[in-house]
């Protein structure tokens, strides 16, 4: 086969997206007599997961990125590109970039998610998400950027608004992020400031359903519910955000509208497909979901296109149990994996029955001690699901110098509750607090 | 003395600017029966000797930074100000921040230099500086889109400007980065690429002394040139850079004119001081040499203000050999430790002899295993010179956890020759890579 491979021009297998899904797919392809190019954007694998941790000063970006080219760089079959993709051409078999046209045999579209507003992306410069490095940097910048302020402020009701912390959803990223914040708030900064007490910080945890992680078990949403509090979040579920405006949040939980002053409004509600989807379906007419997921079969290629494979964020898989799988990096890992194993079996005039997700339980982390665990056979909260979630988050960074800095980081962290990685950077861009235009779209959202 | 302290307003002395000078001065006042106000633009302290680390991806910013609320936060007596400093009221002995005034007693001013092009101004955005944490993430940014840009270019000549990195300047800055670049382009990228072969990068050094390290005793600047050889760079003394336009940097070296093209140009030569030396000359006419440096007093004040000190880099200190005193760390260091004690003393109605600098020695890194080190008793280079040089630097950074973590990076990346901190952040605000403004300024210039 190898000997095959090397007498012809071998297979080549692209892959869009160095997240999860793709950066798997091409490890799992590193002994297959195929070329494989790796596509992205960035030039580096991007560790999600801990995103919140840079958002709120825990950790620096470098800690939780591997540098593409240097993950790869020992599998010879493998190249990386930076680029974006514009086009593709399923006829002639290739993709466009900027400057260059890559063909292909076998792609691999796995570029993922971005934020969603719901139609209200006037918000968007208020209420920032959470999916990039650049994003957490625009966080930490505002979390700590409101302190100062709120030092400086003499006015009450002002400085009130500065300590006042509003998120968005309460998914895993809502969750994480105000465990952070009531750590950051209560503990690391209680000392640092001599005209505010850090202590009076609100944190605000917005959730439109009956209960936060809602794809957890009851149980656990409970568990995680009474440990933010513990930790003096404040939680509001079955509650709508209505509108983002001035520092201004209205809310509205059945009949009861709410004003909220708050300068610091974090977004961890939609996702919306990556604008990847747009592009298939454009040119291979493959139907995409409400949020711009791509309809895949059930071996994750997209109709028509046995050769088009789409995995992760952006895929809608419902062939498991009629609702598409969950928006998380096991998914997207198992995905890619699946996909590396069809290819190879494909080339050797062979089959793989169809893809089925091992699904291995859920965690969150909530704050310096505590966490829920879902592990199917066994749920755990409190202590040890903390630390089984820093393992088992540790034990998946790429590289084995991150995964040495980050526990090293972690253990300082949590004995010393200090958090050095708080730096305000690109003041020079200071955007505005306040939302500037005015909203045309005053609709309800459920968050 | 502390008794009579508390039942009057204390002494309040106000410090503008967080670097060595500023952050010593004040924690020298830890214990003294003052009351302390920090000031600065960022929240931050940076070790700045460690920035070309940043710059080449060996570390992440926050490894080099230390939250200036968390080194004073259990130094009761300070106080910490986010701000920028607009005006100086000497008559009321006030100073102007954006919406705040606040009253001095003793006023220290250490804001520093910036970068300066002597004249050339437009060279700025094709030929950035290394000052800030900004400008280190800039440098990081365009040396690994370089070979990322290098990789995908057909063309040999235009690839070739990809891969041709040009430093100006051959003080520890300039011989740093370009250590640190040789590392990277022959041994940590060396099997990163496809197309590309990294040994290829030419990484020129350009100096218009005749010796680079000029401050340095000329063994060792000889001895740099060696080491800086060796690692794979060109060293070219006696030279001027006359243009820089459209990724060609043309240079004067005697009678010959040399045009390079270049995509990467990075600038190590002038500074000039901060905006703040121009501020206090506006309101107490005190006297500025031409790098903008304030002239000041053997006990660090300035002419007519007994209580306005300068130290740092921004002071132009003449008082002890006739020059002004080299614009290092260990300068202002003492400089603020002896100003400090000098308030103590005053306060007592005693004096102490004018400031002296206790000059130790000084140092300069050269790529993985080699450096110059001069200890004025001693002198030495090569490996056990590296060695000093981690050790004294780390030892000065602020935080122990940053020392750890500093510590564990640079051996990490020792044995393993990576550089894990290359993200290429800030994309969307991609600047052109070519000057773009015509310059009306064409004299040569000194580098």
């Amino acid at each position: 086969m190898l000997n095959e491979a090397k007498n012809q021009s071998p297979h080549h297998v692209v892959i869009v997206g160095g997240g999860f899904g793709g950066l798997y797919a091409a490890k799992a392809l590193a002994k297959a007599p195929v070329k494989v190019t790796l596509i992205d954007k960035r030039n580096f694998h991007l560790f999600q997961p801990l995103l919140y941790q840079v958002a709120t000063g825990g950790l620096s970006a470098g800690d939780i990125s591997s540098p593409l080219r240097a993950v790869l760089s020992k599998q010879k079959n493998t190249e990386v590109l930076m680029g974006e993709v514009t086009h593709i051409n399923p006829e002639q078999q290739t993709i466009q970039l900027q400057n260059q046209e890559v063909s292909y045999d076998t792609l691999i579209v796995a570029t993922g998610v971005s934020h969603h507003y719901f139609g209200n992306e006037q918000w968007a410069p208020t209420a920032p998400g959470l999916k990039t490095v650049e994003d957490a940097l625009e966080m930490r910048r505002r979390i700590f950027l409101a302190f100062e302020a709120a030092e400086k402020e003499t006015d009450p009701e002002k400085r009130r608004a500065w300590l006042t912390f509003v998120l968005v959803g309460g998914g895993p990223t809502g969750v994480e992020l105000a465990g952070a914040l009531a750590e950051l708030a209560y503990s690391t900064l209680k000392n640092d400031f001599r005209n505010i007490d850090t202590s009076e910080t609100r944190i605000l945890l917005l959730e439109g359903m009956d209960r936060i992680l809602p794809p957890y078990p009851p149980e656990l949403s409970a568990k995680a519910q009474a440990s933010l509090e513990r930790l003096g979040v404040t939680v509001q579920t079955k509650t709508l955000v209505t509108n983002i405006e001035d520092n201004i949040v209205t809310i509205r939980r059945g009949e009861d509208v709410e004003q909220i002053g708050a300068h610091t409004i974090l977004w961890a509600a939609g996702m919306k497909a990556s604008g990847m989807g747009q592009v298939l379906a454009e040119s291979t007419n493959v139907e995409l979901d409400r949020a711009g997921r791509v309809m895949v079969a059930p071996d994750l290629s997209i109709a028509g296109h046995p050769n088009i494979f789409v995995i992760g964020d952006l895929a809608n898989y419902s062939h498991q149990d009629g609702k598409p799988l969950p928006g998380v990096a096991p998914v997207a890992m198992q995905e890619g994996q699946y996909v590396a194993r069809l290819i190879q079996k494909q080339l050797k005039g062979d089959t793989l029955p169809t893809f089925r997700y091992a699904d291995y339980g859920s965690l969150a982390v909530i704050g310096r001690n505590a966490a829920v665990v879902d592990l199917r056979f066994v749920k755990f909260a409190g202590f040890p699901a903390w630390l089984a979630w820093i393992f088992i988050h540790i034990f998946y960074l790429i590289e084995f110098d991150n995964k040495l800095l980050v526990l090293l980081q972690w253990a300082w962290n949590y004995f010393t509750r200090k958090r050095g990685a708080r730096l305000i950077t690109n003041q020079e861009d200071l955007p505005a607090m306040g939302v500037e235009e005015q909203s045309e779209y005053r609709t309800p959202v459920k968050v």
